[in-house]
């Protein structure tokens, strides 16, 4: 602790991080401190670390994302003894102030600094990244409920930050929820978003220990709303960045919030595996009337084009509604969160679970046509891909609301399964000099 | 069986095939049946999917690879009776038809065609790729050793094909081994990758059952070699596509080999964990000295640069030799076979096994440094990441040969555990309307 003073990373700290990783440097361009100063250019597809709020969130989506989840640990790794309040806060402002410099340093293109307790043999980075462009890289924190008892801060902790409650639908698996913390690593390279997340894993050894984590992707759509595994665009109703709608649904103004947690957010992470055979096979009436948009263009079953706002009580000229009472979109029209979601697709998983009861689903036959007999395995229960559902909102309590309406009558129900669940509260951005959630600890 | 005659795709099944995607022909351009005569110009990132090899072998190597192996139904799904040897080989060519339909026309940017037995209402495509390009999407077949005995083909099979000898290090689970069908997956976008494993798969229920699936990636390194887990350049000393020597090392010529195997390669595949922390945390010395090779800029340890040829008899200033005679370089060089390695990261999987047996490991002690104590969990034994390791080449006792020395004195055996193993004769390139593999039965 002799580095750091509360949430502060002293001059010193900065500088041997600095001094260790010159070596390196060359590939990486200037250093982090040098930066704030002298300002050099920037590596290409760089997005900036500092600001009012964590970068990751309102940045626009990168292709990839990484998520890894960590308990702190409950005890002394030397002495073997329980810890008590104040050594475990002190092990997680160690770890924040590891995190933030190695965070900001690698999301800038520089090396990511000595690791604690590294050998001077020993390199410092893994090197894989050594000739690559950060490609927008972003490294987001998040604090989970189970953290503010356990560092002896429950005044300090977010006033909307509980455990979600369940829910009619969900099929839970313990591998794949919870959490007191929270790495959220986004870009648009793999390689460095591996690189990222094992500098940050070989900072926690002995302070935290690694609870689960969660890949997931986008296509290069460009500027075009990407599609998830159902083919639909997903994102289109979104509030826009620098819009007042955003800032009123995403970030905490500190109103009812402790005060060091302005400019943060809530982020609520669902694993939602989907039915893709079953999905599949289903006509595209149903899939459209499933969603309430029609898959191609992502136009409402109202008419007009992808960004037409959706009339939710115009008939269908065949009597009922043309936008399905019970379609996901007539169920969760206007809901003040920032969907930013990825796919995944972790192909089969000998052991793994099969997606839906289907005794229970409601709605269209369970009958995948003739290329999928009913008796072929064929990978089909064992098979894991869908949505990382990631929604970052102002109060978590909204996306309650709509989960409970959705467990109990969205027709999506049919064809998908929730199997992890996890709520954070997202800290406010981090200040030069200062680490992620210095606020929260007083210093 | 009406469409088709021997390995040859019927005019009429191919027409059918286009009339049914005319719908949504305008997202992928024109259609293949008329590329053949008209040749309008390609999408972007295209790579040809016909000639004397199959695409994704010699092809530049994409960021991304899905792996899937599969295995021929055994028993008639309706009847649930055994099914002949006839049969099976109707049902391999059957696939085979419908896999090289839907190959070609993906990866060269257009709609797959009709599904077997789709209803008319179902949407032929999932629409996951609707408006992206195929970035250079490339799908490879291949062929395992169990495959001929099932069709009754046991005269026409590769004489080189064998499952592979257990090996001395050998940690192999039978989730990531064997198979009878491999479908190989290349590109540079994801979601591409998704539609494209989706439509295959979606085409196999009823005839073959997916066994096993792997997902590897490489940074974006462009012209550099790559880069694999332990931050070595990885591929320096392949042999390049269109020397003699390539041709020599990948290329069957058909001497010693059935006349249809001609143009064709086999493919050794290996799941190959590593231990990331223990590299990690080892010296400098220790990480170049193992590979013989040094880690920042790829040059043999006796001197020069990337590409400066080894001299493996070279004194060391204090004795011994600059590259040790096990290190991986010294025990390796010169093998014809190109490898083709995928980086891989799984993450944190919650029920899978250690890495590495820690008492036998030779070399250095398993010392994690003080960040790292031996008795926290932390996800060290349950992560698994790795290499893919691909090897195409003429002949696997190559391979056999090399990694009969490797486990027995390779330094790099101490970081690494080889957990999954295939073999796979691939085969030559498809001609236009004829399938891939086409030659294999007689027409
Ligand atoms: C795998 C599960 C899900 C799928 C496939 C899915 C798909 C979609 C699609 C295609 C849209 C329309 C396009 C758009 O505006 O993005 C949409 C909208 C939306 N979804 Fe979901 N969704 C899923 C789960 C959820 C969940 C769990 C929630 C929250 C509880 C949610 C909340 C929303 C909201 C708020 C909208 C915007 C509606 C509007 O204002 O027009 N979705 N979803
Ligand atoms: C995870 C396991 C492995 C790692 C990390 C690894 C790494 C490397 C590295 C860094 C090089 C030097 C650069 C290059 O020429 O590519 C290399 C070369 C090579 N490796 Fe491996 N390798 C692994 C497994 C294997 C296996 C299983 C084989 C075959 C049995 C193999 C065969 C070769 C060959 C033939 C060369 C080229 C040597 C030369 O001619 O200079 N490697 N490997």
């Amino acid at each position: 602790m002799s580095e750091r003073t509360g949430g502060r990373l002293s001059r010193r700290a900065v500088i041997t991080a600095a001094a260790a990783t010159a070596g390196v440097a060359a590939t990486g361009g200037a250093l982090a401190a040098t930066q704030r100063d002298g300002a050099p250019p920037r590596p290409s597809g760089t997005v900036p670390f500092h600001g009012a709020h964590q970068a990751g969130i309102a940045t626009p989506q990168q292709q990839y994302a990484f998520f890894a989840a960590f308990d702190l640990e409950s005890t002394d790794p030397v002495k073997g003894e329980r810890l008590t309040p104040a050594q475990a806060a002190a092990n997680f402002q160690r770890l924040m102030g590891w995190w933030t410099i190695a965070a900001e340093r690698i999301t800038q293109g520089h090396a990511p600094g000595p690791r604690p307790g590294g050998r001077p043999d020993v390199p410092p980075d893994s090197g894989i990244a050594d000739g690559l462009e950060p490609s927008r890289l972003t490294i987001t924190f998040g604090l989970g409920p189970g953290l503010f008892a356990r560092i002896g801060q429950e005044r300090q902790r977010p006033r909307r930050l509980e455990p979600l409650p369940a829910f009619r639908t969900d099929r839970l698996e313990a591998a794949w929820s919870g959490g007191e913390l929270l790495v959220q690593i986004c870009g648009d390279d793999l390689q460095t978003i591996s690189r990222a997340f094992r500098t940050l894993r070989s900072r926690a050894p002995g302070v935290a220990r690694l609870r689960w984590t969660q890949q997931g992707f986008l296509g290069r759509f460009g500027d075009a709303t990407p599609r998830n595994l159902f083919g639909h665009k997903d994102g289109t109703a979104n509030p826009r960045p620098g819009d007042a709608k955003f800032d009123r649904a995403v970030w905490s103004d500190g109103a009812d919030e402790p005060a060091w947690f302005s400019g943060g957010t809530y982020l609520v992470f669902r694993k939602i595996r989907m039915d893709l055979p079953k999905w599949d096979t289903s006509s595209t009436r149903t899939q459209d009337e499933t969603i309430g948009r029609r898959r191609d263009n992502g136009a409402p079953l109202s008419g007009g084009h992808e960004f037409s706002a959706p009339d939710l009580g115009k008939a269908a000229p065949h009597g009922g509604l043309l936008v399905p009472a019970d379609s996901h979109l007539a169920l969760v029209r206007n809901v003040p969160m920032l969907r930013r979601s990825y796919n995944y697709d972790y192909g089969f998983q000998a052991n793994s679970q099969p997606v839906a009861d289907h005794h229970d689903t409601p709605g269209e036959d369970h009958d995948h046509g003739q290329d999928m007999p009913k008796h072929s395995g064929g990978g089909h229960a064992a098979y894991d891909a869908g949505t990382l559902f990631c929604a970052y909102l102002r109060d978590p309590a909204e996306f309650v609301r709509v989960q409970h309406k959705l467990a109990e009558s969205d027709r999506l129900n049919a064809f998908i399964r929730h199997t992890g669940s996890a709520v954070f509260a997202m800290p406010p951005g981090a200040r030069p000099g200062k680490h992620v959630a210095a606020g929260l600890l007083p210093s």
